[in-house]
């Protein structure tokens, strides 16, 4: 049986630094280490923030068994008063993090952690496991759902997903993100969703024919049945008769829900049926369609003028099809020194956009009197924002560009401390009212960010402070790295 | 705590089909239905199929707690006598299946499943799930391990892994697919997986400089430390540094097993450092590559000739970023008539490659006195290609395109009964064994079944008595059912 709060949810190399980190002597040193992404999923501009909650009850509980520590001693790797140590371990630091489904951007960070260098080194891959996937499909639901229209929108992935908790996280973040139900029963159980599902291929084909196996159906499900109309032929035998079958229910004042279309040309076919249940009188059954749907088909559906009206989308929602890992990174920005100050950390690989941003931040979201969101600034956390109404903020890679944000109406910092010394200090915000505010936001924000292909890049700058020591220090690099040599 | 035997696994119509065919007297009913997929996933011409010992596990023990027969209660979906009934449940079927590790090919029932339709029909999900997920991994990492040469890919992906469980069942897939090791500490627990890891940026930031760094950890771990040297500037500050390390332990008699270059050009980088390290004697010290590397990148950089020992692959390995869902399907194949004849059952959507394939089969692997594999048969079970020398095969939708096998040496068939009435009868292969004759498997296929791109056809073919009958169900199918009408 899993141990559900085993920190050896862990690469290897996390143990062995901090084993190494004991053995120098920095393992009690504070670290601070935030967790960002470089590039918004699925080449959208934003991402739906999820898998906090999940991320604090693992950090608050995690701790090793007697098995665990035995299976570490067996790889010859690390010392008896290491693995005394870990025997003991429970995470002690603190964490700042933004609400569950809250809108974020390339770059600012999401959760920063403060703690001793060898517990924070310890949890990293678990936290970035844990928010990095739910952030990912939380997104993608979105992404879809704006497309397919309000509570349009039923997650049917669990059998293709990565993994049983691979389907279970993913129905819990595409309801977050926007869709209705999930076919789950698991998930629904778990997270408190609504559940939902019509029938296979399987019970028509289980019946010596199909208008039988509808007439079955209806018969047990007079209220809610939707019937799966492609088993042999869409239109000459699906339709009709669930025609047959939504005409009988109609003579004893029951209404057919709908029909399923799960295969063949979905514009097409969609209208047809449209037609064909319209003609007899069957214009309250509704049209859902499933196989192989993402945003973009959604989208071209219907803008051909399909007559869906719901979709039931699996695979390339819950895996993220096109995009399927959300890269989240962890990087230590600053460490105590002897002397009890902050001894800022950055990394400058490649330059560009894979450095990393030093010190303890915090980050700002902007609105002004007409929008909630004018962009967002990262800040040191010693120089709040909110105390200055006019200030000049800086790209985080090019310094060149910069903004002077004046008039500034209201300015909140979006990193709450959700942990203290390893106790949770938060009441999560339950999933119906998170999945609402989601919306709420999403709507706020001009379409031209949210849109599909190349959206407007939402700006996320840093503040004068962070701005002037992030620069000193990558000159300082500069000046001591360049030196004549090969390209 | 996660039930981790929960029939709630599913999805909810399962549960609703099979209080319907309890309802319609067919819950009882022997079923047959087939697990295979349709396209190899990566564009490739094979899978390696993997996860079936722990879905014999799982249906072995599927049973319903009391808080789960709760939920369902609340739903207001079921009656009392049905949820009754699943108290009580236990899958009490019988499974034929290929044994993991099996190398196969579209089309063919990689796993047959007979039982009362109504427990058929509720295990579907978590069967897919289950053996979807760890196929696509472990074909993925066949395809990489193949480019990147015998034992020279890490595995590394857990922290973009979807969900905790979706990493350790990559990391297992990835080893059975041919990776040396993984960085996942817990898969390494739980799978007797072998581990490894370096270190990150952060041991170097920790530290006031990064020669102090590689200092301290080659120093704890003397004889396996691989430096990480992009932290800064690869070639001006981490190799250097790395080689003034080396040489500190050369002349300690000792030899620094490696660097890790982690961003920038690899080709260039690698060929910069392996250069550098020659020239200061450190002709033995390895040089291993990371970031977002995937089977095309690592044929890529051995073509450019990168001097590069090992491939460190993460998110593109346990997602199968380019594919990251293997599209099994699960189809009722046969059901008992009450006179226990078998009543074969086939789909028909959209004609060709989404119809299914009627009747109880058998898998052949053909041999001839050169070659293992020559191709694969499927055939109707009562009728066993071994007592067969010379048969026609036919193509499994398209009646034109025939095979003449003649002078087959051997022909074994691939489906293996492994469960009786829900009991477990087979004794899995371990890993490390299931993992070395996947390779000699693939050694013994002709490259132009395993190449990358366009791979030639493995042929999967129907015997004669299963394209009879298919063949006339579908030919009084299109008598039935094609009508004048619309397109």
């Amino acid at each position: 049986m899993l141990n559900p709060y085993s920190p050896l949810f862990t690469d290897l190399y996390q143990l062995t630094m901090m084993q190494s980190y004991r053995q120098v002597g920095l393992d009690q040193r504070e670290a601070c280490f935030d967790l960002f992404f470089r590039r918004g999923p699925f080449g959208g501009g934003y991402a739906v923030w999820a898998g906090i909650n999940e991320a604090l009850d693992y950090l608050a509980n995690a701790k090793f068994l007697p098995e665990e520590i035995a299976y570490l001693h067996s790889l010859k790797l690390f010392t008896d008063d290491f693995l005394a140590y870990l025997k003991d371990f429970h995470f002690k630091g603190d964490i700042y993090a933004m609400p569950e489904g809250t809108i974020v951007f390339p770059f600012e960070p999401l959760l920063r952690i403060q703690g001793p260098l060898a517990e924070c080194q310890l949890v990293e891959t678990a936290l970035l496991n844990l928010v990095n996937f739910q952030t990912l499909i939380a997104t993608k639901a979105a992404r879809i759902c704006r497309e397919a229209g309000k509570d349009n929108v039923l997650e049917f992935g669990l059998r293709r997903a990565q993994g049983r908790d691979g389907g279970l996280h993913a129905s819990r973040a595409a309801y977050l993100g926007g869709c209705k139900a999930t076919s789950n029963i698991e998930a629904g159980q778990l997270f408190d969703l609504p559940v939902c599902g019509t029938h296979s291929h399987a019970w028509v084909m289980a019946h010596e024919d199909e208008l039988t196996a509808f007439r079955h159906y209806v018969a047990i499900y007079p209220h809610n049945s939707v019937l799966l109309v492609d088993t042999y032929d869409t239109l000459k035998s699906g339709v009709p008769h669930a025609i047959t079958v939504g005409r009988e229910m109609q003579a004893q004042g029951l209404n057919l829900m709908g029909i399923r279309l799960d295969s063949g040309d979905l514009a097409y076919l969609s209208r047809q049926a449209r037609q064909m249940l319209d003609a007899s009188g069957l214009t309250q059954t509704k049209i859902v369609v499933s196989g192989d749907l993402d945003e973009w088909i959604v989208r071209d559906l219907r803008q051909q003028g399909a007559c869906i009206d719901s979709y039931g989308i699996g695979t390339k929602l819950v895996t993220g099809q096109d995009d399927p890992s959300l890269t989240g990174v962890y990087k230590l920005s600053a460490i105590r020194a002897p002397d009890q100050s902050w001894q800022l950390c950055h990394k400058i690989a490649e330059g560009g956009r894979k450095s990393t941003l030093p010190g303890v931040k915090q980050v700002w979201r902007l609105a002004n009197e007409h929008k909630s969101m004018v962009g967002d600034v990262i800040e040191l956390e010693q120089s709040p924002l909110d105390q200055v109404k006019d200030f000049m903020a800086t790209h985080p890679f090019n310094n060149y560009q910069k903004i002077h944000y004046q008039n500034i109406k209201s300015c909140r910092p979006l990193l709450q401390k959700m942990m203290a010394q390893g106790e949770i200090l938060i009441t999560p915000t339950n999933i119906h009212t998170c999945r609402a505010n989601i919306q709420a936001q999403l709507d706020s924000l001009d379409p031209t960010f949210t849109r599909l292909l190349n959206p407007h890049i939402y700006k996320v700058s840093l503040g004068p402070q962070l701005a002037a020591v992030t620069h000193k220090m990558r000159d300082k690099h500069l000046a001591v790295t360049t030196l004549p040599g090969k390209i």
